[in-house]
């Protein structure tokens, strides 16, 4: 038997388009001879379309798509995942289900019992968990087929009481295909390679594991789809981050002979490098933009932005705009010149000066006698914010945001100003982080100026400012940041583990009282396993001592 | 025996300050010869400390809390709730409970079922359900303690497989005790009386219900705690949008004598008018800051917003700024001038002509033949914008944002410009919600000057510009907005209610459109049954064909 799996990049609500998409592969395949083509969690209407699966006509949209696809599920079966309306009125609305299509018709649908509602997972706001079991039968097989976090439970996971494979192995399953939507993370390939291993290994079981690919706003599926024999060896590995269709013989899988190469593992700064360009890409293409702007301050933040644009866009859609002050240092402006000119980017100059003037012109009267301080060193950050966005406003491009986490987290950026944006680039890459993207980015030639990577970081808003000036070193800071954002750490617990208690204290109360800040950001394309936005939850109103 | 119910305001992890207000009310309730004092849900912490739950050193701060509170509950007994560390390692690793404390211990815990996760509520985040039930024995007397929502189903709640109190009914109690955290909306009391009287007449016992009282960011609890005879008439309420402390005897309770007044329902407007007061000042008391600014257009938002800081806050501590622009009308600064006046505040004034007029003369070069559009239009709000976090950064004021509901679902503001802000005032009042709010705040006297209530709305960035321009007339608009978001209708949906296919189209495509500029958008005080903010979650890359 022959089975295909199908690793696409769906759009959230766009139907037609995602239907199309399935339909266009099942013909492709029924012409090969496939039996069953197996498509990824959620794929009629892309994960996750939030609130609009608690708007009635969403959902018919969704069952209306099944339909169309039973029809062309003759002479082929296949799988594919779709919310699936709870037929009892007790519980949830809606089940997230896979619906397994065969001679033009829905033969069985397979719920999902597990759902993750942590970080940025809201599966039980709008799902019921299912407690019913049972294997697909085709073609003589019996298959065992769960969705996503339904494996991810081998009986060990202390968050769930069940284990729905320690159900469907009672069946005597001749193999096992798992669909997902799980997004990228720096850690998560890792995590799945071993997680979908031991449950072959457990099960003594080939695994068919088919995920999602492409970018939704924040969140970035790798593909990365994987085939397992049942000794929880790797037989086959799909594309990471792009589109992949590839077909394996279910005999050969369970007589255990390797079919394909070992995964070769990138090294994780490129995987993040690949993950923000499809993230910045899918951004613009699924919402029809092309264009884009940014500010260019010589700084390696949007040097590291400008070349993900470049990478994602093409030169000729990205439009740098360079906007020094009386501060700006020469080498700056000539540093931002030479990444625009090394990119082949359009770049304009507009200096910032007289404007920022006409505003403490306007405001003498109001300030006299009192010292310059934070306020004039916004004005000069929302100017530039005011100038970009007029950018996007008049010429339809959209604003990247180029704000690191670090800066993010301790709340280091200007509210409408440097932190204005559609969507924060690199807001889940720590400052160190940073630096190892413009290293990887240089890789081949010299693209962000040796400058730019060697000078001490500065946001150039007044004479001689050094960040170090108001911050400790970004590599002290981004330990202590991991700890208390990715670790969960208290403040205590982070100076037991050796770091200095003054320190920690700014750090974890500057984290805590740039919530209000963090709030109003852009969304954030998510490459860490604890990235700033839907999936940290905080309080502004609270105090936080402890 | 003697019952006070507590209903205190919160704040979130401030647990020193919670404890203190706990013990004090418990200690003059031993002086007063009560016999048990009953606090509301989640009172330690403050509800809901969100991801702070996942931080080990927050669920210890609420263990010592609880630790605290026993040394004092010696003479009297009193019910808290509190997070509790689920002692197995099975399910998630905390429940929503109720401790009883008695002879200066916990003597039982209750542990809240059915977990609430929709709208703005994320509970099954973090908690474990609750599977066993047991009454609390008190002095000879059997109390059935549920939590919230516990009591939110009467068996005909489709949402819930189990229903707590057809549990505890079987140990024949002798009343009911409800502790909440349950936050205002301008439908919730309503729907609170009926819910909680259906139970005292279904289970035929008396009811008594404590609420959390107190704004916690967005999220703003009325209080109303209400005390039912077993007929599931209201016997005692207690105050609305402030603390209260009333003590019921329970003998007279079961014998059905009603010792207060029935509830006398505030109209609607005055309840959202308190709701707001009371959500500016805790947002600024409980973040420690006093005074605020915002920006005065002469028109109904600004107006009605300052007149709600004024009485939150005082008239010394709001500081209004007139910013005007060439295109705005004599009337529209001497109704602002009027307004601050009638209020008492000090206002400033700002021309921005010069500012605007720096930028166009900066950007004159890039823009040179292109025709003036919204990028022009955007630079006047977003100059605006500048001055008022000027002033907010340069005096320490926070700014407060004046956008309306209408405007805020179908993007008629400008990001970065009129949308500044750290908190949203009327952000879930609908246009037509907002003129009722006025002519109530000029019940007694004019406050609002009478021409800013009855001039057409005009964001007058252009010249004789009118929000009926661009927008249907307001009426029409919010009638179609309420169908979309809060009935969660679809376009065809409401079509066929009734209203015009291209205006409902123009509606629903714009309030999908601005989900980008919604999700950088300050957190909103909310009065409605579905707010933008963590109660509506949309996804932004997406197409909304439907």
């Amino acid at each position: 038997m022959k089975i295909a799996l199908a690793q696409l990049n769906y759009c959230i609500g766009d139907f037609s388009s995602n239907i199309d998409k399935i339909i266009s592969v099942l013909n492709d395949e029924k012409e090969r001879g496939t039996d069953l083509v197996v498509f990824a969690e959620m794929s009629v209407c892309g994960y996750l379309p939030n609130d609009f699966l608690n708007y009635n006509q969403f959902v018919i949209k969704c069952q209306e798509s099944i339909e169309q696809i039973a029809q062309h599920a003759v002479g082929i079966a296949c799988i594919v995942g779709a919310p699936e309306v709870n037929p009892i009125l007790e519980g949830k609305d809606l089940y997230n289900s896979a619906f397994f299509f065969e001679e033009g018709a829905v033969k069985q649908v397979v719920r999902k019992s597990l759902l993750p509602t942590y970080d940025i997972f809201d599966e039980y706001r709008y799902f019921e968990s299912a407690v019913d079991f049972k294997c697909i039968e085709f073609k003589g097989y019996k298959i065992a087929v769960t969705i996503c976090e339904d494996l991810w439970n081998l009986g060990n996971n202390p968050l769930y009481k069940s284990c729905p494979m320690d159900e469907l192995i009672k069946e005597e399953p001749d193999f096992m295909i798992n669909i997902a939507a799980s997004p990228f993370d720096y850690k998560h390939e890792e995590q799945r390679l071993m997680i979908l291993s031991q449950n072959s290994r457990k099960y003594q079981l080939p695994l068919l594991y088919v995920n999602q690919v492409g970018a939704n706003t924040d969140l970035i599926f790798d593909g990365g789809s994987l085939v397992f024999d049942k000794a929880g060896d790797i037989v086959a590995e799909l594309a990471y981050f792009k589109e992949d269709v590839q077909v394996f013989n279910i005999e050969q899988l369970r007589s255990s002979i390797v079919l394909g190469e070992k995964s070769i593992q990138k090294e994780r700064v490129g995987q993040v490098y690949e993950a923000l360009v499809l993230g910045i890409r899918d951004y613009f293409h699924k919402s029809g933009f092309r264009t884009a702007t940014l500010g260019l301050s010589g700084g390696i933040d949007s040097a590291v932005v400008c070349a993900l644009a470049v990478e994602a866009l093409g030169a000729e859609n990205v439009f740098p705009v360079l906007l020094p002050s009386k501060y700006s240092s020469d080498h700056s402006i000539k540093d931002a010149i030479d990444l625009a000119n090394n990119l082949g980017c359009q770049y304009t100059t507009i200096p910032i000066t007289k404007i920022t003037e006409s505003f403490e012109e306007s405001l003498a009267d109001e300030f006299a006698g009192l010292p310059q301080n934070l306020a004039e060193e916004n004005i000069q950050a929302r100017t530039r914010g005011v100038l970009l966005m007029a950018f996007s406003n008049k010429f339809g491009h959209i604003l990247l945001n180029t704000s690191n986490k670090s800066e993010c987290a301790v709340g280091y950026g200007t509210l409408y100003g440097d932190m204005c944006g559609a969507i924060s680039v690199i807001g889940d890459c720590y400052k160190t982080q940073v630096y190892k993207l413009a290293d990887y980015i240089n890789r081949e030639r010299e693209i962000i100026p040796k400058n730019t990577i060697t000078k001490a970081p500065s946001a150039e808003l007044r004479p001689d400012q050094k960040d170090s000036d108001s911050l400790p070193e970004y590599d002290l800071l981004d330990e202590i940041l991991l700890e208390y954002i990715e670790m969960q750490k208290s403040a205590d617990e982070i100076i037991e583990a050796g770091f200095d208690s003054p320190v920690v204290h700014r750090v974890t109360n500057l984290v805590n009282k740039a919530e209000f800040k963090r709030f109003q950001t852009a969304p954030i394309l998510r490459i860490s396993p604890k990235s700033f936005g839907i999936g940290r939850r905080m309080p502004i109103v609270a105090k936080y001592k402890f």
